[in-house]
């Protein structure tokens, strides 16, 4: 569990995109980011705060998350002097990068000189069960793609936001490593070994209250060849008893697969429900969720009710026009 | 890759089934297993030549493999006096053990000295790719079960015997611990980080002769929801041209999950063919293996018989009844 509140480290990011985890940290967790550090040529404005690292401290911080991807996957020596001060001032750091805090040697001395904590949110901290499949009481939502990258963790994000605006029950599941730093707490699947992938679900989706919605950040599609497993020990694992169907239709083939096609969305809805129901058979399709960012207003509202006509399922983008009718459709599981 | 041929280590097995990994060796590799290395008290004989580490060097020996099952998980003072000697006589060493032969610091420091190597095949020891699903020449061939341990490797050990018999390009590839000692050589998938384990698969089944086939381990069920990730990742980095149904009649439930059937074959296939085809539009279901063990040769036949009966497929229980029929319906595809 990282510590919260965070200042968020947006470094020398050369644009706004390269800070796509401050991003959604301030998108998903406003009272989480109470401010932000810029180093010089810092072409990334989270609109916050800006900060020095007493400052934050003042206010509360207890993390500086990177929220920047570095370039050449190399923490700079620029970066090392603030990240070894923010240590010193009585930060723990937190990071989703390839290459990890705790294989830089003067990072792993000072943390541990002055007592505090490094988050490499890339690997599993926890020795996950193998899953035992007993069913959990509460429930659970998990969104399936049609693809990789079409949107599931927002469509997750989304229907929280307006669960706890209704006063429902409800807690995002953070499956991947933008997730764990957006919510401070998760998984990072794709990094379990295979043996534990469904069981490290379970745990992280526990018994819980009759009323309570566990959101799970879906991850790959059951379609893309190079992670569909990472996705069906998802679905057995989390045992949903809710599935969203997401899609981004502008896709031209799979994500990195140039020979593949997307499935059509009623193929997904059949082999992700048929499978769904081995772990739970009472569970449902509910609703579609589609990441419309690359049409107009008018394409993305004919697009949602083409595919409602269709489908017959409520049909949004839930980041564009809200996640209303996707939660309303919970209510009836 | 574990250089072969190998002196069985039986240590003190307390009982036949303790060398499981032995009697495979010895059954599906004979030539690799030039004789066998028993301690006081051992009650396990694969009817092999006892020999001295010092006779099987001078037979050409290469590795000591550990084809027993210690007890408590330990590896004992009483074997580790022997696996030291074997290093000094210039044996490498092979284990499918949970306590690994390099987390003992005396095998380590003497193997280093010896210039010798530790094979622990619970653990991998590639840096798998991520699958890029891009198709491969030859065929392959993916035993999928209506539940775990029902004999998929068995069936595709059965099948590589007689191919080899039959003068037809075959390759056993195997995917688990029993298989890679069996072998000499694999992917431990269970033990594969999740976004590796389709990329493993498809390193494991390289390009290949177009009458070549390989005889791919199957692992797990997509019906057992502990494990049905790695199963769908063996599916799509397979690419399987066919695949064999292999069933246990007399299973109650799902291994280990007591609230969970096993689905009927009809089911398995269907789902099993329509994911299959993602990766390999032009796979086909061809037959049927029943692991028949807990029946007697009567029931066994009538077993057999009724599932051909109902499936319209070849099907026997390969390592009793050969797998000849299974294989003649491989040449069809």
């Amino acid at each position: 569990m990282i510590k919260t509140p965070y200042l968020l480290f947006l470094g020398d990011a050369p644009d706004p995109l390269a800070a796509k985890v401050a991003q959604g940290i301030k998108d998903w967790r406003p009272d989480f980011a109470i401010g932000q550090l810029r180093m010089e040529g810092c072409r990334a404005d989270m609109g916050l705060p800006d900060m020095t690292l007493a400052e934050a401290r003042e206010a509360g911080a207890q993390t500086l998350v990177i929220g920047v991807a570095n370039r050449g996957g190399v923490i700079s020596a620029a970066w090392k002097k603030v990240l070894v001060a923010a240590l010193e001032e009585g930060f723990d750091l937190a990071s989703g990068l390839h290459n990890l805090l705790r294989d830089e040697p003067d990072l792993k001395a000072v943390a541990e000189a002055c007592g505090r904590s490094l988050h490499d949110v890339r690997i599993p901290s926890v020795k996950y069960p193998i899953a035992n499949g007993v069913r959990r009481s509460g429930k659970r939502c998990l969104a399936v793609g049609t693809d990789c990258s079409v949107g599931k963790m927002y469509t997750a994000l989304c229907m929280e936001r307006d669960m706890i605006a209704r006063g429902m029950k409800a807690s995002f599941r953070a499956t991947g490593q933008t997730g764990i730093l957006i919510t401070g707490d998760g998984v990072p699947l794709d990094a379990v070994i295979a043996d534990f992938m469904a069981g490290s679900v379970e745990w992280l989706t526990p018994d819980n209250d009759p009323d309570h919605w566990d959101l799970i950040e879906g991850q790959g599609s059951l379609f893309h060849v190079s992670y569909s497993g990472v996705t069906l020990a998802l679905i057995h694992g989390g045992q949903p008893d809710a599935l969203i169907l997401s899609h981004e239709p502008t896709r031209a083939h799979m994500r990195g697969l140039p020979d593949y096609k997307l499935p059509s969305l009623e193929t997904l809805r059949d082999t992700a429900l048929a499978l769904a129901r081995v772990a739970n058979p009472a569970c449902q399709v509910v609703g579609v969720s589609v990441n419309t960012a690359a049409l107009s207003d008018e394409e993305a509202r004919a697009c949602c009710a083409g595919i409602e006509a269709r489908i017959g399922l409520p049909t949004v983008d839930p980041f564009r026009h809200g996640a209303g009718r996707l939660v309303d459709a919970l209510a009836e599981v």
